[in-house]
């Protein structure tokens, strides 16, 4: 059955609310706070941040359900006639203090043009500040294994659109070790509308598990002032790839949706030094060697 | 007599180290370190950094002479034909280590397109993190002063200019107290091109100066961890203001120049808090409450 706008958006809401549980008891210290606001235009969200935690400085886990009329250069971007739209999804960044466990992105989206069209769209990539090729290929499977649930072609090709999307043009490096991102997902001959909900709800499901399982692996693992000092460098980049290039933040400012969500995503502290250069052979090194496209991480 | 090409980036260049030499002995401890680098496409700089001093804790000074092609997105947004450029200026960005000492930023450029047209733009605007009307009458009056040398209407037109500039649309608020901002200068009826290229100058010269008086009034004052955590707040909106929106940077960024000259004006630490409110009738509300265009600061 086609699932009503309705449906998807209160699914949405249980996958941010189910999430923020599972991360919760993994944090085992601080839970979310909870904001419920709305936009004068509308429609409205719910914003869920956990700050200072065993195991994350900032996690932010944000639900919106908005709709209005279109800002017409956001109607020119993307090629659409229609003026009325409603969105809703699920988007979260989370930030660990633990420089060897992964910052993580995940958003699922369902957006509407009234009468006109609608699309899926989303993505989870990681960004660990060190790379470890285990890691990344236990990462790199679950979302495989997904995709291929649904369609063969889907691993392959938002993987590679994950590794363009998540780019940061001006360092000519990808933000970390990429995931999967797609956009402008429609029904098809195989896959129905309902297919294509079922697979970004199987995404947000997936996330708390694979997550959690990098989280155990990596939380306890001894750090020093170095690690931090490099972990706030990549999160300097994080800062510019979300402020200059992420599609998501610039709908946010461009639609006048609320800032502290929007934002959220920023952590808490990051960093930048002058033509900093790793030390030849360090890790340090070989994570920002391994900072490209096209990567096989399976 | 008209000023040469080679004569404005000659005088801008020497603008820089004598900058460079003054803030050397006010901070005391670091002198700038110096990088000259080349532009593949044509043109090049000299970088010059000093980190970790006495009371910077990361202050670059830029200059630059490049020459090249316009991309075709830039020339559409000049709203010029010729292709050709030449662009040479002096760029500033300071970062000190105490709360109560301003961020500075100083910028002074001369723009050519060949045999087509030429104009002046510059600026300089001060981000304090705690705001002192003394400490801002000091800073505009000086401006003023410069600006009234040359032309009445300089100081109100290019302070209303800096206020729209440097402005934070998504927050709602300047990035600081403001200054002067000017863009386009050519010479008209009663100002030659030599007028307008000496009051670029006098601006690069007053620069040490003002922010000197300023450093000295402010360098010994005590501060402690709450002041250091709303420093990291307001250096964090230095950075959106920076990353969204300032035209330098995009300008850069967009011709391939230096990745970091262009992106020496971030901090060495910056931060992000979910939803940061002031404490009623603290000095940080008294500051953010500031935060607006259209303060009459002389």
């Amino acid at each position: 059955m086609k699932p009503s706008t309705e449906l998807i958006a209160s699914t949405y809401q249980k996958i941010q609310s189910e999430i923020c549980d599972k991360i919760a008891k993994i944090d085992g210290k601080e839970n979310f706070k909870t904001d419920h606001w709305t936009r004068a235009e509308g429609g409205g969200g719910i914003s869920r941040v956990l700050e200072n935690g065993n195991v994350w400085e900032k996690a932010g886990v944000n639900f919106s359900a908005v709709h209005g009329h279109l800002p017409e250069n956001i109607k020119n971007a993307l090629k659409i006639s229609g003026t009325e739209f409603y969105a809703t999804g699920v988007s979260i960044v989370m930030h660990p203090h633990n420089p060897f466990v992964p910052i993580i992105h995940m958003n699922i989206r369902y957006f509407e043009i009234g009468g006109e069209t609608y699309w899926f769209g989303g993505g989870i990539d990681l960004t660990p500040h060190y790379i470890y090729g285990d890691d990344a290929k236990l990462f790199h499977q679950a979302l495989k294994k997904t995709c291929d649930t649904y369609d063969l072609d889907f691993y392959p090709k938002f993987k590679q659109w994950a590794d363009d999307y998540f780019y940061i043009k001006h360092r000519e490096e990808t933000r970390g070790i990429g995931g999967i991102f797609y956009d402008r997902l429609y029904e098809n001959d195989r896959l129905t509308k309902e297919d294509l909900f079922n697979f970004s709800c199987d995404l947000g499901n997936l996330f708390p598990e694979i997550y959690g399982e990098l989280v155990e692996k990596n939380r306890n693992k001894a750090y020093n002032e170095k690690h931090k000092d490099f972990q706030m460098l990549r999160r300097g980049r994080y800062v510019e790839f979300n402020l200059v290039y992420d599609k998501g933040t610039k709908f946010g400012l461009d639609t006048s949706g609320r800032i502290e969500s929007i934002l959220m995503s920023l952590p808490y502290r990051a960093g930048w030094k002058y033509n900093y250069e790793a030390e030849p052979n360090s890790k340090e090194a070989e994570t920002l060697a391994l900072l490209k496209k096209g990567i096989n991480w399976v």
